[in-house]
Formats: C-alpha cells, sequence, structure tokens
C-alpha cells in the first residue's frame, strides 16, 4: 500500500499521524481543557524494546513462502487497534503475539494454512487491516496448540468488472484507497467510507457488517454484497451473483457479520455506484438537540435519503464544529451521478425549517463537476473523517481515556435511552475518572430510528488505563442493552462485547449459530472467542 | 376475513372468481385464441365427492379446542395453489390430506402443537394463507407417523403500534387486508402487496421472503422486517427492535427464507410507511424490448427509485395492456408521503427519452390526494392484479396449463440469459403441447439487474396435466439455473423448486442450514422436504 511500513502500535504508518512535538502539543490542550497540569506523555514503543517468545509450533516447509515469523509482523498482527489494544501497545506488553503469521497470495494457500491449523489445532485469527475496535483479532488465546495470524491483504486485486450491472470481483485484501483507485477509472465507486476506510480491507468490512460514512440507504456493506467467496475448514462456499433472490435464507447475510468464526472471506461481487457529479450541502443550527432530533426523524422518514444527515449534539457540536454549547448541528448532504437535487434539498430545508430551524439561503451549497468525488468540501471532511484516528495514538500516549460506542434504537424510545445511557456513563466516567466529557451524533438514520455514535474523552490515571476504561465500557454496555439497543451498529462483536452480545441475542439463535459452527468448522479453529463458543469449548 | 367460507379447491372465497358461464366464456376465448374447437371445461370439486382417510394418529384431549379434522378444513389444507395443486384437486384427488388441521389461537398453543407433534414424530406443514404455488404446504410427507397442518390465521391481531418509529408488532396469521385495515386509521401502510395480498398472510410473506408489486427498493418483505418471534421446537427466539444492527450475523435473515423449516413465525415487528398522498403515473411505450430493457437499467440505477417500473415484453404488452406485438410497455409510476414529484417523473421520462422512447406531456399524470391509497389507477390496476389469480381456475377448467416462474439476473447477462431461457421454454412448449404462449416482464429491477417474471398459457391434453406441466417445468428450472439465475426471486422453493434449489446454493451453504435445522428442529418434524433434508432422511 505504500513503501512506508504500518505500525506495529498504533494506526496507520510509520511517519503519520502526531510526531512527540504534536503529541506533546495535544496533551496540553487535554490538560487544559481538563484542567490538568503536567500532562504525562509516553513515547510509543520501538520493536528492539519487545521480547516475544518463541513460536510454540513449527511451520510447515510446504509454507514457507507464505507463513513468516518476522517480529514487526508477529508484534503488528497481536491486537487490533482498541482502546485497550493501543495501551496495551504503549505498555510493551507483547507477550502473546501470534506464533505466526500468514500472507496467503491464492485462495489454495488460503486453503493450505486452514488445513495445516486444522490438522495440529492451532487456532486461526483472519486478519483484513486489523482495524477491529472491539478485540476481533486478538491473538492471546487459550485452549490452542497455537495461534496463527491470517493476513489477507495480498490478495489485493480487482479481478472482473461489471459496468452494465455495475459490480466487481474483488479480492478480500484490499485496502480502501486501493479499492477505490481501481474502481475510478471505470467511474465507478464502491462509495463504502468508514473511519477505518485507509487502513481497513473489503473482507474485514463484510466480516464485520461494517458501516460506511453516508447517513441514510447504501451504508451497511451488507447491502452491496451481490455475493461472496468463503473458505471454510469444511469447503469452498461460493453464492450466485444475483441482484435479488428469494431462494432460501440468504447465503451471504449468514457469512455477513461471522467475524471470522464460520471461515474466510477471499472474494466478494460488490454492488457498484456511478461516480457522483451532483451535489447539494447544508450545515443547519438547530436551537437545541430536541428539535434537531425531530427534524432527523421527519428527514428519515421523508424518503429524501439524504447521503449524509449527521447530526452532532450540543457538545459534539461545539467540541468539533465551533458550535455554542446549546446549539444542534446537522450536517446534510446529497449526492448524485444521475440528477439536479434541487427539489431534494429544498423539501429537505423545508423540513428542518418546520421544526425549527433558521436556514439561510445562502447556507445551501449545490454544485456539479465531473471531477473526484474525493474532492470538494463533502471530501475534504471525509479527509479529516478518516485521519481522525491518527489523533488517538496521542489521547493514549497522554493517558486519556479515548472510546466510542455506536448503537441503534427506535425514534419511540430514543429519548429515554439517550437519557439512561448519557447519565449512566456520565456517571461513571465521572466516578472512575473524576471528571470526562461524553457527546453524541448521530452517524446513520432509518426510517425507524437513529444510530447514535457516544464519544468519551476523560483523564486516566496512568498505569490504570485499561481497568478504568473497562469499567466505564462495562457501564455503557450494560446501559446500552438494557435500554433495548444493539450492542453494536457497525463496530462488530469482537471479544470486547461478547458480554452485551450474549445478552442481546436469544439463545435459541445462539444454538443455530453453533449448529453452523460445527458443520463449517468442526475443529473450531476459527477466530475461538469470538461470537459464540463452539460445543465443549 | 369474511362470512363466505375460502374454497378448498382454488383460489379466494366460494362464490368469487369466475362461475361455470364464465368459465365456459374464458375456456371459448382460449379455443379461439390457439384455434381449438370445443374447448372442454371441467367443473370444480364439491366436499361431498371426496372421500378423506380417516387421521392416522390420535389427537391428544387437551388440543381439543385446537386440532380438528373437519373435512372442508383437511380438504383446503391439503394443497398450496401450484398449477399441480389446482389439478390434483379439480381430479377430486384428495387422498393425503393433513391428518388434522391445528389453529392455534396463541403462542403457547403453537408450542403445545409443535410438543405433541415432536413427541409422536408428527409432521408439521406452517400454513398461512396456504397460497404457496411452489408445493410449500404439501401434506403428503412420508416417514412420518402423521401429518398436522398448523394454520396460523387465529393469530391475527395488530398487538401494538408506535406510530413515531412507524412500526407495528403484527401477529403472523394476518391476511394483508386484515393488516392493511388496521393500521389505515393512523395513516400507516406496510405497502406489501404481493399478487397473494388478499389470500396470503404476514407469517407467510416472512417464510417465503415474499415480493411486493413495487418495483424498486422496500420491495422484499425482508427489508420491513424489524424484529420477529420464531417458536422453534427447541425454544422461542426473539430478536430485539432495532432500525439497524452489525452484532453478528443477523437473527431475522436466517429465518427469513426458511420456509416453516426452522420454526413458526408467531409474530413481528414491521417497518411501516405513511400512506401515500402523491401520485405520478406514466405509461411509456419504446419500440421495441431491447431499448425499454436499457431505459429501465439507466432508471433502476438514476437513483430516482420508482414505485413502479415494470416493464412488459411485446407479448406481455399485447396480450394484456393492448400493445401491436412489437412495442414494449413500461408501467412507471412515484409514491409519496412527503412531497411533490415532478422533478423526480420529469427526470424518468427524460431517461426514457433518452432510450428512444415517445412521451407525449399528457402520457403523464401527477396527483395529490388525501384519500385512501387504495383508489385511483394504481389503486385499480392493484385490485385487478391481485384478483387475477381467481381466473387461472378458469384456465386449470379449461385443461390450459398456466405457469409462471421468476428469476433475477444481473444486467450483464440478462440479453444471452432471456435468449436461451425463452428459446428452451418455448421449444419444450411446442414440443409437449403442440402450442402455447410465453411472455416476459420485469416485476421489480435493481441497479444490478432485473426480476424477470415468465408466464406460459398452453392447451394441455386432458388428464396429462401434471406431467406436461412438469416437464415443462423442469426444462424452465434447468435453464434459469443453467444461465445463472436464481430459482426464485419471490415464489419461494418448496418442494417443487428443489431440484433447482439444491444446484443454485452451495453444498457448504447446505451443510450449515443442516446445522441449524439438526439444533432448532432435532426430530426433523418442521415441514420436511422443503429446502434441506436433515441428517439421516
Amino acid at each position: 500500500m505504500s513503501d512506508r511500513q504500518l505500525k506495529f502500535w498504533g494506526w496507520g504508518l510509520e511517519g503519520e499521524g502526531p510526531d512527540a512535538e504534536a503529541t506533546k502539543k495535544i496533551a496540553a490542550a487535554l490538560g487544559r481543557r481538563f484542567g490538568i497540569d503536567d500532562v504525562p506523555v509516553a513515547s510509543p514503543p520501538t520493536l528492539a524494546e519487545l521480547s516475544l517468545p518463541a513460536p510454540r509450533v513449527a511451520r510447515p516447509d510446504a509454507l514457507e513462502k507464505v507463513v513468516v515469523d518476522d517480529p514487526h509482523e508477529r508484534a503488528r498482527h497481536s491486537y487490533g487497534r482498541s482502546y485497550r489494544d493501543l495501551v496495551r501497545a504503549f505498555r510493551r506488553d507483547f507477550s502473546r503475539p501470534p506464533d505466526w503469521v500468514a500472507f496467503p497470495e491464492s485462495e489454495a494457500d488460503v486453503v493450505s494454512v486452514l488445513d495445516w491449523c486444522g490438522s495440529k489445532d492451532i487456532a486461526v485469527i483472519p486478519f483484513g487491516g486489523g482495524s477491529s475496535v472491539v478485540g476481533g483479532v486478538e491473538s492471546a488465546i487459550e485452549g490452542h496448540a497455537g495461534v496463527v495470524s491470517l493476513d489477507l491483504t495480498r490478495l489485493d486485486q480487482v479481478l472482473e468488472i461489471d459496468r452494465s450491472s455495475r459490480a466487481a470481483r474483488i479480492q478480500a485484501g484490499m485496502y480502501g484507497p486501493a479499492l477505490e483507485g481501481a474502481l475510478r477509472p471505470h467511474g465507478l465507486t464502491l462509495r463504502h467510507f468508514p473511519q477505518s476506510f485507509e487502513f481497513s480491507t473489503l473482507g474485514g468490512w463484510l466480516a464485520t457488517r461494517a458501516g460506511g460514512h453516508f447517513a441514510t440507504r447504501y451504508t451497511h456493506i451488507d447491502d452491496f454484497c451481490e455475493s461472496m467467496r468463503v473458505v471454510t475448514p469444511h469447503g469452498v462456499s461460493e453464492s450466485r451473483r444475483l441482484p435479488g433472490s428469494g431462494a432460501g435464507p440468504s447465503h451471504d447475510r449468514l457469512f455477513l457479520g461471522s467475524e471470522g468464526t464460520l471461515g474466510v472471506i477471499t472474494e466478494a461481487w460488490m454492488r457498484l455506484q456511478d461516480r457522483p457529479t451532483q451535489r447539494a450541502n447544508a450545515s443547519v443550527v438547530f436551537p437545541g438537540f430536541e428539535p434537531a432530533v425531530e427534524a432527523t426523524r421527519a428527514l428519515s422518514q421523508s424518503g429524501l435519503e439524504p447521503s449524509n444527515c449527521r447530526l452532532l449534539d450540543p457538545a459534539e457540536a461545539a467540541s468539533s464544529a465551533g458550535g455554542d454549547g446549546k446549539t444542534a448541528l446537522l450536517v446534510l448532504a446529497f449526492e448524485s451521478a444521475d440528477h439536479a437535487l434541487d427539489a431534494w434539498m429544498q423539501r429537505a430545508v423545508e423540513i428542518c425549517r418546520e421544526h425549527g430551524a433558521e436556514v439561510p439561503d445562502e447556507a445551501i451549497r449545490t454544485r456539479t463537476d465531473a471531477g473526484a468525488s474525493r474532492e470538494g468540501a463533502a471530501g475534504a471532511w471525509r479527509n479529516s473523517f478518516v485521519s481522525a484516528p491518527y489523533a488517538r495514538d496521542a489521547l493514549v500516549a497522554a493517558s486519556f481515556i479515548s472510546e466510542t460506542f455506536e448503537t441503534a434504537i427506535t425514534w419511540d424510545r430514543f429519548a429515554d435511552f439517550h437519557q439512561s445511557v448519557t447519565s449512566a456513563v456520565q456517571a461513571a466516567i465521572d466516578r472512575i475518572c473524576g471528571q470526562g466529557a461524553l457527546s453524541c451524533r448521530f452517524t446513520h438514520v432509518y426510517p425507524d430510528g437513529p444510530a447514535p455514535y457516544y464519544t468519551i474523552i476523560a483523564p486516566s490515571r496512568p498505569g490504570a488505563e485499561i481497568e478504568q476504561w473497562d469499567e466505564i465500557k462495562c457501564v455503557a454496555m450494560d446501559a446500552v442493552i438494557d435500554n433495548g439497543g444493539t450492542i453494536t451498529h457497525h463496530h462488530a462483536v469482537g471479544r470486547d462485547h461478547r458480554p452485551g452480545y450474549d445478552r442481546q441475542r436469544s439463545d435459541v439463535f445462539a444454538d443455530a449459530l453453533r449448529g453452523v459452527k460445527s458443520r463449517l468448522d468442526p475443529a473450531g479453529i476459527l477466530n475461538p472467542g469470538v461470537l459464540v463458543d463452539p460445543d465443549g469449548r
């Protein structure tokens, strides 16, 4: 993806993100914001500081080219990018790396690795970009002879493009930018921009039911998936390319969200879109959160389907968009590759005005261009959006807890839900950290409810970051589940959300999943600890 | 649903549909169309003509009120409404009715019936409206001590309405009209109008992944389902009401399309819509099928999302809309409860014109009304659409084969697919029946492909209807599968499509389903023969 190496301890590429100087400035700013003198700043680990244990299992000769024990790769594949992961990296805690990292270059290689691991009771952790924030790619697995991280990023080609149906057959290991780069010359785009876009892969998106940054319709990766190829220890499964089907339960929906526990996605036919050429944007200020929520509900039910309908609560509007702490901000946008959007935006603004927003006509911008879709205001916002995770590493260095959790809830329950969740979580933050900020935005809205996304920033006690984070996380998880939400809207379950997920899903469904697992992964080697435990484990 | 009894042998209610006189007229018209003198007209069976075998298993006393052996009900629950089913009914062949018909009035009753059947190895056929055209509710099951048809239609209430999220908790046994009737006072609609609307149920729609009559978006019932309650022999499963979620593979998508093989759906929270008040319609004539297909593709990819975008090929346009046999007809419509549709229709018509259609401005009709959505031109069309199945009974009486099969295929392959399927099926019709008509329409269109729907009408040899139909059906099934389509877009798999389905799904996925089946229905009593055979059967 670049000549530069991926960091083994934090977000993205070596040399990118805040350097020591910038990190100090961020730490100082946090200190001023929270009234703390002398915020300590830890420095990130170097490879030389780590002592990795030797692999516990031998590598078969036949897999010499595919399976490596390079220390950088073993360290990098030890963790995902959750807060817990970053803190452990800063603590130089790499005591349980994968024994080996496999880089298959073909589906046959994937089959060989699974065969090897199946025969030796080695756990396999499918790994795309490794950007999981929920413990989805943890290598410290108990109960197996060894652990192999199965990195799919050498399966990185667009294999076929069907311009007429607007679809492409894409290998699972492609990172976002390379994927979009390959589609651009054809005037096509997958138009899936999760915050991890630069450092996550198609296969990871599919396995975790990732959400893109668009607010309505065409946002979860689920809906873009036309068919999939999945290698399981029991054989290879392929679904037909179909625009729609009613033939039995959906093949693909069983593997979407399976988080590497049922098989390894090697490629998929993905539904694409024409690159947008028409845009309309408006930033709409509401006098408070409540009328803004009602306006957003009306927009979500209008059938207008804005591409962006991101609502920032007063706290979030203040911290990230210069709000006054009382007003809420709605970022509204439409995009099209086909038609001018005046009628759409006009009606959307009318709805906002009906709900108490003052929208001066000059706040509405419409544009027509044939240029690249990453340019312009929306593109700039998107660029800052996808580079945000770099900044988090600085918060970790400064011993600030930085955590986000997202959920979804129907409109009728949102007000009570929000009240219960924010009061429980704020109380936990205050109790555990003394102080801290909690804010909310809607990242996605559906006709039947929003997907609220909460952000926590709180000073933690150096050395106790993980314990404090764990405690807050636990309160947030219980609050979300107790109040009827989903444990995750688009970050997946992994190991971190297992307690919440176990309460959310029905026991019957868990047994159904175990039934599938017993057929496709009878030895239980695939991503142990995630989603469900197989029989007898 | 009415004071009148449901027919046990054909579509709908006693006293509705063509009477003897009307049937004779239809037969004569078919005779004229196909050049056949003296078309015979069979009369439908009466209950007195049947001799039903006695139930083979005893009914437990505790279920006396729920489980009945009324002859009319046993006869009515013997078959669905496929061509094969209707012919067998006309032949007075009711030799394998269900031993009993259960009418649970509560979820507890459903549990009791499953417990009884599980303990006595009695097969259970979940039954909604019984409108299956794919052998989904066949009672002639081998290998079990008895067969019970489990009729859900007494679970017929809307239990809760959430106006704010536009959702309702609805029992699975509600027929379409009652369901819409209960929502209408709240200004809401499920807006799901399959052709079987009057005589099919919510539970049936969910179990079979039914398609409504709208052409784009919001058409498959899958997308309307917010959560479900399912009684399985292994326990009751309930998913959370969520507008969206990324927590593991979707609960609901496992049961959607499970066709009664994994559990019995008892209720669901369904996503609703506001009743449309704005409409725009146009009937667009194209000089031929090819440019019409291209226009339809462009419309499907425009992001305009017409509510109707039904393309009739020249044969279909001629037989059902007065076309000249050369021109194709596109029925185009937009509906909204929120905004005027001029911009939408204007751009859609522009796209049609770009593809060679002449659309005079007066062919475009827009309307605003606060009235009931079933009124008006679209409503009239819908009423004729949902009453069409009555006419089929007359074709059966006249020994004409009347069959439809539907599929979906990506745009890039459509032309070849259509050519291969129509030439294979037409050749089969000519060989087997001497002559017959084959036509095509698109019932649904997706950005990546259409859902073509084929209609066959052909004179059959009296007494050999089923054999001739079987032979044609077999050719159609092979042609669809050989050329990359799905064995069903919205009619489900049932027993009739099993051979095609077995070729379509991957073996790995079949084993996954068997894994689920082994946990949720370990005795294998639920709808045997449909979708997959459990282990050891």
